[in-house]
């Protein structure tokens, strides 16, 4: 059995990978939002800290009921606890990434994890 | 102290968020190669999973000795024992995510973690 998987997502308008790659220490799912929507739901998570990147357009998270405005090569992370939508902006779409590892479970990495 | 931190990445070579977003679940590196060059060394990992996401340009991995050619949307899980490394192609740059997380360490995920 090969060590890698390998799939394209360009169009979907979510993918989401954890099956289609055989993830084992994250979900990963590429989202986007049309102008003026949002997802539908506010919510947090039992375990999960999650990391959300922009990859294209503007939109906005309200996590705590605090907003915060987002754009492109914008990067954050959410702690289970936090209560959190997204939004597009009322303008332009949203395109982003949402990355689900459990909270606390990193040990090694990079310099105290790799073999060279 | 609040539940979230955000950072915006666009213009730099190399930046990696553990420290800069205080993650605990997870390394993210955004990473750039220009055109014709290569990370110069081949590696492995002790424990974490891989998962690499080209944002932009062209580009090959090369895993255990196999050539796999990259384009912008390509997602790529890579186990741990895997000697791995990536280039740009001859004539662009590539621009890619590398997310390291620990192999094995997700229990539940959107519908079995989220609480909305």
């Amino acid at each position: 059995m090969k060590n890698y998987a390998k799939v394209n997502v360009t169009e979907e308008a979510r993918a989401e990978l954890h099956d289609k790659l055989a993830l084992t220490g994250a979900e990963v799912s590429i989202n986007a939002l049309p102008a003026g929507t949002s997802v539908p739901f506010i919510h947090s998570h039992k375990q999960n800290e999650e990391i959300y990147a922009v990859l294209s357009g503007e939109g906005y998270a309200e996590i705590d009921g605090e907003i915060i405005g987002l754009e492109a090569g914008d990067w954050l992370r959410v702690s289970p606890a936090a209560k959190r939508r997204f939004a597009a902006s009322s303008e332009k779409a949203v395109k982003y990434i949402c990355i689900q590892v459990k909270e606390g479970s990193l040990e090694g990495y990079t310099a105290t994890d790799a073999i060279i």
